[in-house]
């Protein structure tokens, strides 16, 4: 079993903030909580999905909300061990580990909050290989497991508990709650047994994001390109450099939603890219046509050093590349394009593999 | 114990309308969902207030949302009996009774229903006296009585349980979560111990309601005034008589809002009167003077029969006289005002106890 200390969580927030694809909130302050829960309760112990015993049930936990509000309205870390406990007691049992609900920012580092002061280890996986902005936009949704009961808490001291009929009832109210409590909450959902977490979780995500953010470390000491590490790493590619020259953004139906424009620079001179971004990045589009869709990675990053930007500090005149991913394969099926893909968040557009795109 | 059969309910129903001033949904439909109830699993025993056992708990159930929804979206029955055993759940305990929250159409009728399914007796009582939009809006609330624990039940499946710091983030939640789920929705809350419910609760509402109710459909037969039996049973007077000749309503934030404009008929011809409601009745105003408020309660009724007349079923053309009677001292005090007087509301007027209005 392996050891996350303070600097494995520096790599661990820089490689989710790549995999979040904007969104999941900064991945500094995310950070920040879990080194501190580190230093108070020592570090944590990372648990591979295999070794998570069949019969024992596990807590993915999470904050919801607009990233956005996160970065302005900072959890004290006690709500989320509150929605923990309370699915705990609603559940009856003692889970033995937490995990990410998705990879990005703050959700890659509040389970690592919660592993630290409870003492549980940190499953090696999560529930998407990336970030979305919708509850139910998780793999165990494929596998038809129940988000509910799932639980949610904030800093006033509000508890609610939700049992829903599917995972889109479960979207609706747990948005409309975490409005209430001001756009941002804790929560812990998608209590899995061993047995069901094997299969309905993405492996190893903890682990590939630490490799990401060694890899862009390592490439500003080395003097590699950090861009191209991270391209052939993830098996993706640079879909333009360029300027960001104007963004519009609004807080809407408890979401960051939005659009930033980049005029291309270099190679890319003479072109107008755009994203369309609800939280995270959905789409990337080139002079007016649609490029790279969800369910694939759109990540904005630091032309020259690689550091991902995170959708809330996307701001006029920043250089930037435009990196994509292919995401997990799950997501490729009818039921995940379904769940997942640009037609759910209201573009008509057919989604096109990245590998194959050539529109 | 007294026993409540077809008859009985008939009765309290028409009683409790008269008590909601305009809300807490139509009557009829509650009436037969709770005559329903009780052809089915016989008479529900009414217990005093003062027999409740002082360590056992008590479950006041009601239907929350907008009446002018609730007569569209009847429940099944089941909903309330979903919300009803997740408090208990919660609470770890069986309950020896259910109460009403308010006084009023459908909500004095829902305990029915739930005392008749689960063969619970009905506590002789309710939380108001009266009708009221909002759920701090209950004399437990004077008495530091937490609504939370409190479940939420739909027709759909959907189940939510809230804890809450106090009784207005309850309100803030539950009616985000009731829109949600249609703008109506079941829900058990403010669970008691019999020794806090003695202090807490108005007793009596329940023989009440079925005093008036059984005085208006006497008075029917025996040819005397209604209205004037009415007044004088509740210590009241006949504000006005007139036709309405103008409703304007919207379904805003959950609840059924809107002003109806009545013009003077007979020894009231030349004067023109308005109410402003919210769900309930809440300013009576002549003449562009605000003349009877909240907490006091404020009811239409037609002014032959005295039948009472929900704020969904107002409508041109209606005559009509419209009723004050004093609330109950609870409301009167700083405390009560502050809660659910005329300020609460938005309505800058200071509150009058209808008895020495000489405005």
């Amino acid at each position: 079993m392996r050891l996350l200390d303070h600097n494995a969580l520096e790599e661990i927030a820089l490689g989710a903030a790549v995999l979040g694809t904007g969104g999941g909130g900064d991945p500094t302050l995310g950070k920040l909580m879990a080194q501190q829960a580190v230093a108070k309760h020592g570090p944590v112990q990372l648990l591979p999905l295999d070794d998570v015993p069949d019969d024992e049930w596990i807590i993915p936990t999470a904050m919801m909300g607009a990233p956005t509000v996160l970065v302005e309205k900072i959890p004290s870390g006690t709500e989320v061990l509150d929605a923990y406990r309370m699915l705990e007691r609603r559940l009856q049992c003692r889970a033995v580990a937490t995990v990410s609900a998705e990879a990005g920012g703050v959700n890659s580092m509040i389970p690592m909050v919660v592993a630290a002061m409870l003492g549980v280890p940190l499953v090696d996986a999560d529930g998407m290989g990336r970030a979305f902005p919708e509850i139910q936009m998780v793999t165990p949704t494929l596998h038809g497991v129940s988000a509910t009961p799932m639980a949610i808490a904030d800093e006033k001291g509000n508890q609610v508990l939700l049992e829903t009929p599917d995972n889109f009832w479960t979207e609706r109210l747990a948005r409309t709650a975490t409005i209430q409590m001001g756009c941002s909450s804790c929560v812990a959902l998608y209590a899995m047994r061993g047995t069901v977490a094997k299969k309905a979780l993405v492996p190893g995500t903890i682990s590939l994001a630490r490799e990401i953010g060694h890899t862009l470390r390592t490439g500003r000491e080395q003097k590699y390109d950090p861009i191209d590490a991270l391209t052939s790493l993830l098996h993706g590619r640079r879909l333009c450099a360029g300027k960001i020259v104007d963004v519009r953004r609004r807080t809407e139906r408890g979401f960051a939603r939005g659009e930033v424009d980049i005029i291309g620079t270099g190679r890319d001179g003479g072109s107008q890219y755009k994203i369309s971004f609800q939280n995270e990045n959905l789409v990337f589009w080139h002079d007016g046509q649609a490029e790279v869709t969800v369910p694939d990675l759109i990540t904005v990053v630091d032309d020259q050093t690689g550091l991902p930007i995170t959708t809330e500090a996307l701001k006029y005149g920043l250089r930037v590349a435009v990196l994509g991913f292919p995401c997990h394969p799950q997501w490729r099926t009818p039921e995940g394009l379904k769940l997942a893909g640009p037609q759910y968040f209201g573009y008509e557009i057919e989604y096109v593999p990245l590998e194959n795109d050539e529109r």
